[in-house]
């Protein structure tokens, strides 16, 4: 493969372990016989971002200024694209695209491309935060893209999905799997037939459970992940035809 | 915890996923209840790096290029700091450290620190690769500590160390795992009782095997990334000195 001069900048941190999963999936989604053909990638790891959540609840300082270091530091880096492996931190994704130099793959559409893979007569069930729901992210993306979409009710959400989490966060994962896994059954029960798991604990539970769910669900890191993979391909043959 | 301008930078890419890995233990080796008290880190995880392997043979081009690149990136990304968390890349190390206008902490000097925090009459026994060995990055340093040191034989390393390794790159992982221990064992039988496990897929295949040889064992990624936690910690103290 002929080296291209793509370069994957991921402004991490968000948190440091999910960082660390999301450059592991990068690596796994990549067919590669060598190392020297894996995706280049450069991580901006620092998590001394204030907490997003407190921001957006109005508790709490702006994360954007941290965030918008870290773009500046892999734009200088030599960064072509830039990717934030955190739905939560999507709410202030076009702040961070004005001020980058370089494109931004946007973890919606990444997601949106993975569904579109899929069959005709979808009908998405959106599991996700109350701040990832709030912000609208991927109901706006949905909506314009003419595929029906449900969400957990705020019962549903106190009872189901909040301690399902915060199960996971204390590494009870088999606890917390059941939880998630009952969060998302209701949405399958009024008629979803694809899942996006747009909170980075939810994919990690139900792998530990084995749940069938994960066979109609997006993991939207590993789809992000998908992207970015992608986007190398693509470069490494464009510099492959430009030497032919 | 006080924010402080320390910022650990590691040039990786040699291989991909010990590179995710070496991130992995970085976040595990810190006790940290929050995210913002995660050690910060930028890392060139760019794999364009020619074979180390074949250039120590004389086989392939020098990968010195490509690793003063990542060098003079990560330094310009702000790095205090810089870790590479690959063995055989030490046998570039000088040239690094006059390149970089940052300190570099050299492997083998984690290693060894982590080793002397146990008892006295130690007598070491290494295990890594031919060209490992040969470099004599590991036998200068204990040497000049006065710590005595033994390692396996050419026909050890033909008939065990080599084919474990390979078996372990393949994912055998379990018959990778015995044969590697009995490389390890040979060593204990002539004497050693503490091992350094300067090789990235020992201590992964040890850990499968659940080897008590583990016991008396130094993984050296692990070491380093000790090494990366220890110095966050003190800059993190400094900082708030400072401020209080």
């Amino acid at each position: 493969m002929v080296a291209a001069s793509a370069l994957i900048g991921v402004l991490g941190g968000m948190e440091p372990l999910a960082t660390v999963d999301f450059l592991h999936k990068i690596v796994e989604e990549t067919p590669a016989a060598t190392d020297q053909e894996h995706v280049p990638v450069v991580c901006w790891n620092v998590p001394q971002i204030p907490d997003r959540q407190h921001a957006l609840a109005g508790r709490g300082p702006s994360p954007l200024p941290a965030m918008l270091q870290g773009i500046v530091r892999l734009a200088a880096a030599g960064a072509t694209r830039i990717v934030v492996p955190c739905n939560t931190a999507h709410c202030w994704f076009d702040e961070l695209q004005a001020a980058s130099p370089v494109p931004l793959i946007h973890i919606v559409d990444a997601s949106l491309a993975a569904l579109l893979v899929g069959e005709d007569d979808e009908r998405v069930g959106l599991i996700a935060s109350r701040g990832t729901l709030e912000s609208g992210l991927y109901q706006r993306r949905l909506d314009s893209a003419g595929i029906p979409w449900l969400a957990n009710s705020d019962a549903e959400i106190e009872e189901l999905f909040v301690p399902g989490c915060y199960a996971v966060k204390r590494n009870a994962l088999h606890e917390g799997a059941l939880l998630l896994a009952r969060a998302a059954e209701r949405l399958v029960e009024r008629g979803a037939n694809r899942l996006i798991l747009a909170c980075t604990e939810v994919p990690l539970a139900l792998r530990r459970i084995d749940s069938p769910l994960l066979g109609i669900s997006i993991d939207t890191n590993q789809a992000l992940a998908g992207a970015c993979v992608d986007y190398w391909l693509a470069a490494s043959r464009h510099a492959a035809r430009q030497v032919a």
